[in-house]
């Protein structure tokens, strides 16, 4: 059953209006496109799916739209992500209750805690919502790495169906497929990386989440597919071309973090006329004038040509 | 205006039945202990009053119990904490609605940002609910240092009216308030500590929020009305004593962070006979057996005799 | 015996000449005025006696100069800080050799380790030298705090004489006293703060450690005497305007950590006629300039007036 | 010139005799076990070669061994790592007057820096040393990650020959390996990791430095060569081998750091008759007793049969 998540599920960004509503058309449009691409599955709510910047209003009105969109054409993940477990579950039944196919969820955070903790956390959620459940180790924003040996346990007691890895220590992932496979596979793991994702198969990845799948997507699902078929020549130059595109989350200047990084896809989705804006969710500013520039140019670079100037995108946000 | 806010101001546990709901009685009791020992305002869903573990609705119930229970008496603070911006409004509003007399919030937390993002936050709450706002610099679970010279420009440019230091870096507090002073005083400062107080009262703090007055409250007041009288030799007594009693934190073992802090409260005000159970939320578990008996021997030693057994408490939660 | 080392005991800062050579006349009128001053002790080696910086060689020749200025006035304290056992303990050898009255150390640093190899790395220390040691607790450059039961268990132990304390944890540093004072007192326990030094000597340090003791240390000596007599208001007025004093390294911009902090005193030294330049080790700029004028400012607000402009210090260097 | 150092070149571990003596016989065999693998350098006085456990003399002692051993067959680089920048020109100098032909330096460590310091300390050891310098970028012991921009624009400047990346970043890697091809290739980039030098050279590493080369090197030589090759499949197979080997630094218990890695290195080079034993360096124990056993057990299972048993390795050290 866990198989049904392998290959590539990009972490779908949320398009905002100049207003900072749900832009629904722009959405229907990444979606579809997306699935066009080839993708094995969308995984809503995410990181750079802005969860953490949304509202429960907010994330209902997402996860609707994503389940009518996507129509059952792919699997829909939804992350659940919150501080503490009790919250957690409150999103995960209204996942379920909207018809999402599995729920992605953060150890807890913001309260200091333990080991015991975070099992307890996962199993009260597999207890609470009947839902294929994945892991989502990133300890860049949840300040905990969660160990090996307590995924594949919690994988091999049915808690856990996979495992999204964001954590950047490759070190470890490896070591996580083999203890998996030596456990026999019960986790599906995929792996969050963007321009690492090729050493990722290599170990024995089940998959991707790459966020920039959202600005070039076919990349992505040609790595996958030369994956599965072990032309690893094939791998390493889709994993070149797409290293040379994130550089659109390095050439910017004078901004840090989710606003230079989900700032930048969502930029170039907007010049390559995906998305409507580049609209960041608050307290984050949208990438303007010099940096909307920047982020052109690499488009141009690796041969994705914007249909809107840089100038129409900086004003799509006023 | 913001001298309000000024002296003892504990952040208020909140008390749970062995099923994990709210347990007003012991709630009440709590509070009405607190003001009858003299504090001057009472801070509830801060970290301490399980803010990250309670559901929108957690919050609501305790907002509206606290607003009754402390009938006027003393001003309220609300805790708004939450990942970022919208979220945190969504709380402020309903705390005003509620009739909270002040809102604190930390910096955004979750999404990677920088100074300009937690700026633009403080700004946008500031905005958008009028009341009080207080600005919780607690490192730890936010992770991050909030400036000295942003916390005084805020204060200056009428955001907030004080700051609730949990950072435990007593260098960057003395200049905090020494800036503050030189700026006029715009910013009310409050230390978040329990054991160190004097110190911070020594550098010119204008109140503090220990969450160990939960257990014993008298004492922290007896030191504010020493500091305010420049009695220093009596502010040096108090803490000596307080210190002593907070090594119901340290005795316990095999738990940490949460569990092993607020674990301790309750359990000593569990023994104490003001909550009817130490009943943790999920996913923290309730201290026992051993470490229940550890924490009684502290209070013990600090010549608080407990009114009910270890195993009594122990069994609390069952 | 450890009562030896109680009170004020600067770590003494490094003059060098503009070649970057160690500035002997510079550093006897310093340590004279320091001694002068009443001083109990003086620390050389330390992190701010640029010990990291240091050649063997230099490290002897500052060793040798520092017994000879001081003459047999107050306690000698050498830092012996190096990565792993086998150096500090050549550097400890050559300490007592040249006549120091007690040895400092770091736990091991640039390897990683645990506890047992702290452990060990301090009763390897105290068995090769026979000299009271210190352990120098600064995580800010060995990256991990030493644990209070682990220093005091060493101190009952008769490997330690007392802790230098450099971790910018009051609350860590409250315990440790309180647990000292239960064992009876065995470690000496000195703060390395510069502006909470009155928290502190109200948690119950034996002394304090200041590095801005080098620029004025008559404020330090009247802190700790008011400290002795329990006269808590002179502790405070005294600490005020030191705060204020310490305020030379945070004036200055485009300069961080020891080129920033060092750099001032030296900058101010410098500008008072106490050193001869500001210069700084390799890879380290001296402060100029600018800089060399805001730290100029605040010693004239603080009643402290240059006997040297800017520019002379500026160009002092070259 | 910079090729000189491309392909695998392990950073040779420093065999020691039960008294703490090195041990020359064992450091021969060693020697000559790696060359006759095939390896194209090797890489002395690094992290696992116990650099920061070795006196002056100490390193002086492995240098002289070293180069003697070695005999040309193979090109020496020698560690030069120390806290500041005049400590590591020191060692620099005397490596280049034993015969070494590259020198390997971390960035400045303890005292806190910035970039500034960081920069001016390579350009110095360049000017004061004329010999290939390799930047030795180590985030876990040195606190610091060294920006590939910094690094690319010190190899156009000639400061810089390469890079030892032990980062554990391998997104950062990727980029560093772009800007470098960008820049014409200035840097000979070396990855530091054991377990996924597949993907290192997958993204276009110019080499490995693999620490458990020590134990088995024929493996990394054939990863190497198939890489050289773009037999990626066998890359693959190599690597996944070698990952299993690599386990016998996670099956031990009670331990960590180095004692934990090097020590299991050290102790199954003692079980397959490389070294006489297992003896680690003040003040880190050897592996003994049930971690010897775990070590053998590892071993046996990739097809490493050990000459000695554990109970012979574990007395090794007495």
């Amino acid at each position: 059953m866990t198989t049904t998540f392998r290959g590539v599920i990009p972490p779908v960004v949320t398009p905002l209006t100049a207003e900072r509503e749900l832009d629904r058309a722009s959405f229907k449009r990444s979606i579809d496109r997306l699935i066009d691409a080839g993708v094995n599955g969308l995984f809503f709510l995410g990181s750079s799916g802005e969860v953490a910047f949304s509202t429960d209003e907010r994330r209902r009105e997402i996860i609707e739209a994503a389940i009518e969109f996507v129509a059952g054409r792919v699997p829909v993940l939804v992350g659940c992500i919150d501080t503490e477990t009790d919250r957690v579950i409150e999103h995960a039944k209204v996942a379920k209750e909207l018809g999402a196919d599995a729920i992605v969820a953060t150890a807890p955070f913001y309260a200091l805690g333990g080991l015991p903790e975070i099992e307890n956390h996962f199993r009260l959620i597999h207890e609470a919502v009947d839902l294929p459940l994945f892991a989502y180790d990133i300890p860049v924003c949840v300040h905990v790495k969660l160990p090996g040996d307590l995924l594949v346990r919690l994988g091999l007691d049915g808690v856990l169906a996979g495992v999204k890895d964001s954590s950047n220590d490759d070190v470890a992932f490896r070591f996580l497929v083999d203890d998996n496979n030596k456990a026999g596979h019960p986790l599906t793991l995929l792996t969050g990386q963007e321009v690492v994702v090729d050493g990722a198969y290599m170990a024995g990845a089940d998959g991707s989440v790459p966020g920039l799948g959202n600005v070039e997507c076919t990349g992505y699902v040609r790595m996958w597919q030369a994956c599965e078929a072990g032309d690893w020549a094939t791998v390493r130059a889709e994993q070149d071309k797409l290293a040379a595109l994130m550089r659109i989350v390095t050439v910017t200047s004078g901004v840090s973090g989710f606003g230079a990084g989900v700032g930048a896809f969502k930029t170039a989705m907007a010049l390559l006329g995906v998305f409507d804006t580049n609209q960041m969710p608050n307290p984050v500013q949208a990438l303007q004038g010099e940096n909307v520039e920047a982020v052109a140019a690499v488009l141009r670079e690796c041969g994705l040509e914007p249909v809107r100037t840089p100038e129409e995108v900086t004003n799509s946000t006023h």
